[in-house]
């Protein structure tokens, strides 16, 4: 016997979908959508199916937008000699967050993963290339993560990057601000220290 | 400027409102939700809406069901001479999982609480007295939870139940199994001690 009535019982199921989401935590969440007054429940119910239909990738950036193209690639005052690639649209949000970049974006879509079968046709090189017309992209900022597969992949494209004559960086590695020294690995310490710059 | 574009700002802001789930979640799972095949995001929004509306409170005991009344008022299989009366339908859950109640339940939907205002008229105590016809029921086991507003509501119920002549109970308080002596705290171990049976 199932503890739980059917529609009480699905909707825990599709909680349990999610990330992050545990059999306890979708079980709480489920009762807690049941216990809301109709209008909320709805409210939810259709914002995600009004995010599912309305939201695309742009077709320039491959950023998640409800205009094609994004916000960004439309944008009078972005400089459009710099385009920073990500490897996910989430990646944009942290970018935009520190209000630094006024650059374009390359969303890739993923990073090289040899272990997970991963090759650079699966991800969005093709078409960060094809947005390269020669004079107006002057700086590729590679910011995949740092870990193996961001790092394969940043190596990667500035090896496809380098006969094309465009500056390739990659941001830096290091001490986070507010970390502390002592609890710091050593991989991220001694890129810390190749990194210095004088003060 | 917002960091998303409408759609995905309004269902980040829907996941918010959720227990548990902080912004940082909430973007989780609004990203998650806008990669996920359409088909896989209507189920989720379709799930939610048909718990809300199929799912409603059972008009004997007050649990969740979908039909009236519950699966467990109904069932031929239970004990109609006790009665195990709890603060939620998620504790029904927790007690069918033991597998070890065979009796009917009561639901008060809350426990009294002078702090926030409830009191015995606003939790569904009149509806339990309502439900005990002279003879039927022989036993009530209060399981409301073991902090200061179920105790008193267990105190309350049993003080009302005393002169109609029915045996009240209280679920025991103890160490938990898998616990450990020395970090029980020094209440629990007390009501361990006090409730202590020969072996």
């Amino acid at each position: 016997m199932s503890y739980f009535v059917t529609p009480i019982a699905k909707l825990i199921e599709e909680f349990e979908k999610l990330p992050g989401i545990g059999p306890k935590s979708a079980q709480r969440l489920a009762f807690y959508v049941v216990n809301l007054p109709p209008e909320k429940a709805l409210k939810l119910a259709n914002a995600i199916k009004e995010a599912k239909e309305k939201v695309k990738y742009c077709s320039v950036c491959g950023n998640l937008t409800d205009k094609d193209p994004c916000m960004v690639c439309n944008s009078e005052n972005r400089d459009r000699s710099v385009i920073c690639v990500v490897e996910n649209p989430r990646d944009i949000v942290a970018m935009e967050k520190t209000r630094e970049f006024k650059g374009l974006y390359h969303v890739l879509h993923g990073a090289i993963s040899p272990m997970e079968g991963i090759g650079p046709e699966d991800i969005k090189i093709k078409e960060l290339l094809s947005r390269l017309q020669p004079g107006e992209v002057k700086e590729i900022i590679i910011a995949t993560n740092p870990n193996i597969e961001g790092e394969a992949t940043a190596m990667y494209i500035a090896k496809l990057l380098k006969p094309l004559g465009i500056k390739t960086t990659r941001i830096a590695h290091g001490i986070p601000v507010g970390g502390d020294l002592e609890y710091a690995d050593e991989v991220t310490l001694a890129k810390a220290l190749q990194g210095r710059r004088e003060i």
